[in-house]
């Protein structure tokens, strides 16, 4: 049985998902859920600077190049 | 100023990085922040299968394939 706690409910997190795009500078955390016994899905939750936590669709090609653009944006040494 | 709440401290939340490989199966979560005012570096944190968090070093190849890896492993439509 999987553990329950905030990060990891028994059931999917994302009721509906947002089709805009967010820009980057308005991102301020990306989370990567993989799918697993919880929910047959893989849910990608994004942090506004406003707060607000938004689902974003992880079959978008604008949204895997987001999280590759936060990895690669990094300093780099 | 930026808005102060669990997700988005005014500080980083990485203290140390664990470099030890996390296998694919033991992975609930991966969150990645990007860096900002709050912090100078991009911050990966991984959320276990036992409920621990523990932070990566988004410099890592290894990590960033972890990433590419949960992105591409959902379910192909």
């Amino acid at each position: 049985m999987p553990p329950i706690n905030r990060d990891y409910n028994s059931r999917c997190r994302c009721a509906q998902l947002e089709s805009r795009i967010i820009p980057p500078d308005n991102l301020r955390s990306i989370k990567v859920v993989p799918e697993g016994p919880h929910c047959p899905e893989t849910e990608i939750i994004a942090g506004l600077a406003n707060g607000a936590k938004v689902c974003l669709n992880p079959r978008s090609s604008w949204v895997k190049r987001l999280v590759q653009f936060v990895l690669q944006k990094q300093k780099q040494v």
